[in-house]
């Protein structure tokens, strides 16, 4: 089946049950060393650490690195998808996610500081046989519905629940 | 050297030179097939994939998956930071998240509906020979430093550059 073929596909089962627009993703993991957290999302299992530099191993990426790993692979399938609705061929995309962290956020030396990235660059590289007006059309597509992209960009609403004994 | 030891050399290095308080992180990929991306993050590589659903083949957790990994990783390695600076004795952590998506959004069948999550579940579980309340002063101060809770609740300057041919 083609990814138009997909999306179409989708789009019929959703106008018929609304209910089928919803989606639930769920990871869970628990910390078992000083830094290094064991994580399951799905079938697939992931280590997360952090450099020696924050008292961990680096047996993993840590998880502001795996926030931009999320923005960089969001991008890249968002264009794949995107390519395929609007009859534009794409070959290939590279992208590269760079953030700045002032750690006197994190580490509470400096309250006035955020303890997240105080700014992120991205950089999209898409390729293939069509002008450059093309991908521009694109990528403009892409960031109005770039699920990651919309989550760095706007709050999102968190219900934290903190279970104690 | 423990953590506190740690946290403390990192205060008098940076009140000495706060230039030492920046971090730049990194990543970089690129699509290699349908929906697959390979990424590197310092020396880690890894994969991102849609589930079939998606048009994937599943063969690691989706984008947005990482983005809730990014959250839960983050939760449970800043509560370790944040009980070694509290003096609170913390023996595990728990992490589940779980994120709503209306596929609406990034299909752009309805560009009334955010493409990112809506909303997000984070259960905490956090434990040790201390009381229950000392583990909630430790969840709360951990809400306020952590980073990847913070990229979730407020946006982030993002500044995107699409390179085309």
């Amino acid at each position: 089946m083609t990814l138009k073929a997909l999306i179409d596909g989708s789009r019929t089962a959703i106008e018929a049950d609304p209910a089928k627009a919803a989606a639930v993703f769920a990871v869970s993991g628990r910390l078992v060393g000083t830094t290094e957290v064991a994580i399951r999302a799905g079938r697939h299992e992931l280590t997360v650490d952090e450099p020696a530099a924050l008292a961990g191993t680096d047996l993993g990426a840590n998880p502001v690195e795996h926030a931009l790993i999320a923005l960089a692979s969001c991008q890249a399938i968002t264009y794949r998808f995107w390519a395929a609705q609007l009859g534009i061929e794409l070959d290939s995309v590279e992208v590269a996610a760079e953030g700045d962290l002032d750690v006197r956020g994190f580490f509470g030396f400096d309250d006035t500081i955020r303890p997240g990235f105080t700014s992120v660059r991205l950089k999209v590289t898409p390729s293939g046989p069509e002008p450059a007006e093309r991908y521009q059309q694109l990528a403009d597509a892409v960031d109005e519905h770039c699920p990651v992209l919309d989550l760095f960009s706007h709050p999102t609403p968190i219900e934290r629940t903190v279970v104690t004994a």
